[in-house]
C-alpha cells in the first residue's frame, strides 16, 4: 500500500519535501528528515527524468514515498517515471477536463487508461502481481494554477482515475493578477485556495498545496488540505547559508 | 589577485562555504549567500574531480573564490584542479615535511615546483601572462589532523610554497583519542587547535579551520584564524528540513 | 544498404537483441553475439535519448544495425535518433492512420515527410550524398498493441512510408483483457497475432514481434514474421544469475 | 537588458556562434572569441536540455548572451531553458499562426502567455524583480523553413510576443526542391530569403539567418539581416583539422 | 552486523555476484537473484568510483552487502568507497606485508589505521554511533595473484586488520606461467590455490576466490573457501545471448 | 597490428590529432579528418578516464588508432585505459629510469610487466588470443619534459618495454628557463629537442613531439621525428572562430 494513501486512510495529512537538487546524497539525507514523501520537481528544479531515475528508489529505501512533479502532462514521460519507481505523480497545468482525462489515462493500464506495460522497478516492491494492483499503488494530483483551470474546476475534480488536486500558489497568484508568491496572504488568492479546497471536499477528492514555511503548511492542513509540500531543499539551504555567514561575520 | 589573499592583505579573515553536494544550481545559489569562497570537498563529499569541473567557474562567476579540498595529496589531481579553475587548494593528511614539500611542489611551476603547464581556464581570468603570475593566484593550506602531523608541525609550517595550515577538527579529535567532532569543546582538542594557531602565527603563516556553526567560526577568528569554513550544504539542509517538518507537524 | 533490408531482400527474417541496459560495454558485447541488430528500448528500458547516443555507433561498429524503440511517436525525438545514427525506428502505440502518418512523416525529408535536415552521423557511413538516399537507409515499424490499433489495422498497414508492423504482445494481451505476457500461448492473443501477420502479408508489408525465448522467436518466424526480437539483456542476465547462484548453493 | 536587444537598439546586427558540441570548456572558449552570443543547438547538435544546463551560465559569465535552438516548439522544454538561463530562444518548424502563437505563449508569463513561474537562474542576473521584467530579457525567433511557413509568412510575422524570424536555409532549400545547403547561391532560395527579409522589415520585426562563412554572414547583414549565426563549432574544427593534417603531410 | 560476517559466523560460505556493468537497474535486478552480496569491479569492469556511488546503496536496499574490488590499493579511494556505503573491500595486487599493511590502514580509523573521518552513508544504516563500530561493519580481503604475493603469503595473511585473502585465478595463472583462466583445472594453479586456502586456514583467516560457473564455486566452497564470487554479469549476458540467437536460428 | 606500428615499419612518421574536448561527436568527426590516430589528453584536457571510455572505440571504428596521454604514470589508470581500448599510451613526467621502468611495467603482462589480466575491449579486436599478442598491439612513449629527465635521458631511452620518447615542448621550455611554448623557435629549446631526437635514434627508439601548426609538424618529421601530434581540437576551434567573427564583422 502506498504510504500516502495509508496516511489518508487514517484521516491524516501527508507532509512532503520538495527536491530541486538531484543529488543522490542530498535526497538520501532529506528522505530521513521526517517527511512522508519527497517530490522531485521535474518542471522548475534541476532534475530531469534521467537524473530522477536513481533518486526514486533511494527515497523508497528510506521508507517514504517517491513522487514526481512532471514537467508537462505527457503520457510517455509519466509512464517512464512509473516504470522506474515513482509512486506519486503531480501534473502541472491541468486546465480542463480533457487535460485531466489525458493525465488520468497515463496513470492506468487498459481498460481504465492507456499506460503501456513494462514496469521495471515496481515488481521489486510489489511482486509479479504488480499489473493487477498498479492503480492502487499510485497517488495522482492534478495541478490547478490557471484561470482556465479555476473555470473548469469541478470538471477536473470529477475526472475518474485521479486522487485530487494540487494547488500551485505562485502560478495561481499570477493567474489572479498578483505577483507570484507561495505562503500567500493575499486575500483573493487565499479565497481561491479555499474555494478549491471546498470543491475538492464536495467532490470527495484529496487536495494538496505547495508551501514554504512549516507553519504555513500546518495552517493549510487546518484549512482542510490532505497533503502539503514544504520548502524546497534549495530554498532551505540558501536561507541557512545566509544566516550562517551572518553569524560568523557578526 | 585572489580574493582570499586580498582579504588577508586587509587583515581580515575569510569565511568559506563547504560543498558536499555537486549540484551546479546549488553551488550557484550558495555562491551568492555572502561567503568569500566555496570549498568543494573531494574527500568526504559527493563531488569528485569530474563533477567539480563545472562548479569551479560557476563559483568564480559569482565573484568569489573556488577552492577544493583534495581527496589526497596527489600532484596529478591538484594540477588538474588548478588547470580547470581552482584558486585554492586544501590538501588532507599532510603529516610531515615530505608530504608538505610534495604538496607545495604540485602547486608551482618549475623551478619552484613540478606543476606541468597546460592551464585551461586560468588564462580566461588572468590573460596570456598567467604562467608568470600563477603562484600568486593560488592559496594553499596543508591539513594538520593526525598525531604525526602534530609532531612535525613546525616542519610543515616552515615548508616553502604553502600559505599555511587548515585544521581538520574531527580527525584531529580522533588523533587525540576523542570522538570525531567539529565545533569541539574538548579541552585537549581545543588546546591542540590553539597550539597550531600559535605556531602558524610564530611561523608567519595563515591558519584556517573547519567549523559548523557561524558563531563557532566567529570565535575561531577571534582565536586568530585567518580563514574559517562553515557548515556544509548538506548539514544545513538536513537541519532546516527537520525543523521544517517539525513546524508543520506541531 | 541497411542490413535488415538486405536480410529481407534475401527472403530471410532478422533476429534482433533488445537493450534495457544502456551500458556501452554491455552493448558492444551483445552486438557481437550473433544478432542482426540491437533495439535500444527508450520506452521501458533504462536508456533515454542521451544515453542511447553513444550506443548507436557502437552497434554499427560491430557490423550490425542499431534500432530504437521510441518512448513515444514524437517527430523531434525520432529526428534526433536518426541524426545520431539509428537505422531502424519502432514507434509505440500507433493506433490509427493519423498516428501512422505522423510517424511516417518524421522519418522522411520533404516532400515525403517533415524531417528536418541536419544529420550528424549518417554521412560518416553514407557520405555526402546521404540526403538523397536517407529514406532507403532506415527501416520503420509501427507498433500495434491496442484495441484501437486492431480496429484500424489495415489503415495503419496501408500508410505510405512505413516498412510494416511490430507486435507488442504484452500490451496486446492487456488490450484483449488478458494479463501482460510475451511468448504467449493464449489462444485469443495468438489469434490476434496471426491476424496481424496475415494482414501485413496481404498488404505487402513486413511484420515483426517481440519475443523472449529463442525457440518462440523461431516459431514466430515460421508463422511468417520477418523480424523477431529476443529476450532483453536484463531478462537474460537475471535468469542466468538465478541459475548460477542455485548451482553454487546446490 | 539583453545584449542582443541592445545591439538591435543601436541599429547593429548581432553575430552569433553555433554550438554542436556540449563541452563546457569548448563553450567557455568559444564565448571569448568575439561573438555577441552563442546558440546551443538542441535539434541537430549533440547537446540536449540536460547538457545545455551548465553551458548557459558559462556563456553569460563570458559577457555574451546564451541562446538555444529548441528541438521542437514545446512549451515545457522552452520554460525549462528559460528557467535555467537561456536569454534567447529559436524555435524550429514554425509553420503557421497557431505554431507561432504557441511559441509566443511559452515565452511569456500570464496574461500574455502561459509560462509557469519558477525561474532558477534569471533572478541571479536580474534580481527579485525578474517576474516583472522577464519578457524584456528574452529574444525570440521563429524558424521559417518549410513551404507551409512561406505560405503563412505574414501571419507568423504578425504574431504578438515574438521578436522575429530565423531563416533555416538548408530546410528551406529542401522545401523548395533543392538540396540542403547553407550559404546558398541558388537563385530560388536566395529569392525566398530576400522575400522573408522584406516581409519582416515590412512587419517591423527582426530577421536572422544561419550561415557558415563569415563573409556570407556579412553579406546577409548587408541584405538586411539583424542577426546571423556563423559556422558551428564542429564544422570549424573539422575544416581546420583537415587543413592541419594536410600541412603536416605536404 | 555485516551480512557476510554473519554468514561466516554461522559457518557458511558467502556467494557473491560480480558487477562489470554499472547500470543501476541491472544492479538492482542482480541484487534480487539470490546472492549474499555484489562486488562492483572497479579494476576491470566498466564502473569507476563515480558510477559505483549510486550502486552501493541500491545493493544494500535489496538486503545484501555491497562490496568493491578496488582499481588499486589506494587509501583515498578506499576511504571514499567506505564513506559512500561499501561494506566490503577487495584490494588487488597485495604483494607483500607492506602492501597489506597499507590496505589495512586504509580500512580503519586511528589508532588502528589512518582512515579519515567523514562517513556519508554508513550513519544512515548504523546511526550516529558509526565511528565506534565502523571496523566491525566492513569485511576486507587482500588479493593474492602474483608470484611475489605467493612468496610473502604468510606475511600477508598475518597482517592485522584484514579478514583474509581473495584469490584472483587469472592473474595467478599468469604468475605461474599459464594462460589466464578462471575455473582452472591446471594442476599447478589448483595446487597454488589449495596452498593459499590451507595457509589461510592455518592463519585463522577467511579465503575467497573468483569463479565463473556456479558448480566450480560450489567445489571451491568444498575445498574450504569462505566466499566465492560467480560469473560477472557481462559474461552471463553474453553466454545467454549467444544461446538465445542460436535457438532462434536453429 | 597497431596502425602506428605499421606506419613505423614502413619508415613513415605518424600524424596524430590531440583531443581536449571529450565530445563523442567531435571525436568521431576528427577521427575522419586524415590523422593516423587521436590522442585523448587526460592531463590537461577536459577528458578524464570515464569520459575517455566511449571515445576509444569510436576512434578505432573510424579506422585509426586511439591513444591516451595519461594524467600521471599510474599503473592502475594505464591498465584501465588498455582494458578499454587504448592502443597507445603517452605517460607524462618520466624523469628517470625508475619512472620509466614503472611505466613499462604497467604496459605488459607478467613476466615482462605487472599488468593485471581483464581486458574488456581488446578481445573484440584481437580475438581470444589477445593475451599472447597484447604487448605487440600497444605503442608507448615516455614524456621527456623536465631537467631531471634530460639528465637521465639515455637511461629512460634504454628502458626495456617502451617504444620511445614523446617531447613536451612547453614543459621542456619551462625546464630550460623559458616561457612555455609549443612550435618553439627558441634556440636552446630547439637544441634540446634535437638532442633528444639524436639520442633516440642512437638508442634505436622512436621519438615524437607535440606540435601546433601542421608545417611545424612537417619540419619535426624532417628533423627525424617518428610521430607528431598537431594542434588540439580546442585550439583549432578557437582560431577558426575568431577568424569567422572577424570576417563577418569586417
Amino acid at each position: 500500500m502506498n504510504g500516502i494513501r495509508t496516511i489518508w486512510n487514517e484521516g491524516r495529512a501527508a507532509i512532503l519535501g520538495w527536491v530541486h537538487i538531484p543529488s543522490l546524497l542530498a535526497v538520501e539525507t532529506l528522505a530521513r528528515c521526517g517527511y512522508d514523501g519527497l517530490v522531485i520537481d521535474l518542471q522548475h528544479g534541476e532534475a530531469d527524468l534521467a537524473s530522477a531515475m536513481p533518486l526514486l528508489p533511494a527515497i523508497l529505501a528510506a521508507g517514504i514515498e517517491p513522487l514526481v512533479r512532471m514537467q508537462a502532462n505527457d503520457a510517455g514521460d509519466i509512464g517512464r517515471m512509473l516504470d522506474f519507481g515513482a509512486y506519486g505523480v503531480i501534473a502541472p497545468l491541468i486546465n480542463n477536463a480533457e487535460d485531466a482525462a489525458r493525465f488520468a489515462g497515463a496513470l492506468h493500464y487498459p481498460p481504465q487508461g492507456v499506460r503501456s506495460f513494462g514496469p521495471r522497478r515496481p515488481p521489486m516492491r510489489h511482486g509479479s502481481d504488480y499489473f493487477a494492483q498498479a492503480s492502487q499503488t499510485i497517488v495522482s494530483l492534478a495541478m490547478v494554477e490557471t484561470r482556465e483551470a479555476l473555470d473548469n474546476l469541478d470538471a477536473i475534480i470529477g475526472t475518474a482515475g485521479l486522487d485530487g488536486i494540487f494547488i500551485g500558489p505562485a502560478d495561481l497568484s499570477v493567474a489572479l493578477g498578483k505577483p507570484p508568491r507561495a505562503d500567500t496572504e493575499d486575500a483573493d488568492v487565499l479565497s481561491a485556495i479555499r474555494h478549491i479546497i471546498a470543491r475538492c471536499k464536495a467532490g470527495g477528492r484529496k487536495v494538496g498545496i505547495f508551501c514554504n514555511d512549516g507553519s504555513y503548511g500546518r495552517r493549510m492542513i487546518a484549512e482542510g488540505c490532505d497533503l502539503v509540500s514544504l520548502a524546497p531543499d534549495l530554498t532551505m539551504m540558501a536561507t541557512a547559508a545566509r544566516a550562517s555567514v551572518q553569524a560568523a561575520r557578526a
